[in-house]
């Protein structure tokens, strides 16, 4: 089974590496980037298992929370697929 | 206008990063955890412009060749929405 994993900074945080790509991108000559956002992903293959889709969305979750976002300044969000 | 970009890593490459992660995640207790691949995610607002669809893409694409991307060892993907 596949989860992909999205984790982002919040709106309200600071992107400094996403701006300093923003001005690359203006450098590079291409005009009307407004803005840019960077984040992280994380393509997880799972065991086959007997958890429930519930549960295995659970499981997710405290990943996200426990190890691959920091819930203080990220936001995450997971899509689950098979 | 908003375009998200993937960049990847190429399945041939290997990836110590994830392989720490997942090496973490069983050290945290979730079990089954087969394999894990770390990417980048941009998120792109671009201002409208007369640019038709096929443009707009062609600029995305160039994005990614030319700073998102290493091509050399990366794949991307995008979506262009609204």
């Amino acid at each position: 089974m596949k989860a992909t994993v999205i984790v982002e900074l919040k709106p309200s945080v600071l992107d400094p590496q996403g701006k300093a790509i923003q001005h690359s991108l203006s450098s590079l000559g291409f005009a009307g980037v407004e803005d840019v956002r960077v984040g992280k992903l994380f393509r997880l293959t799972l065991a086959e298992s007997e958890q429930t889709g519930e549960g295995i969305e659970n499981t997710i979750r405290q990943m996200c929370e426990r190890l691959l976002a920091n819930t203080v300044v990220e936001n995450f969000s997971y899509t689950i697929e098979e």
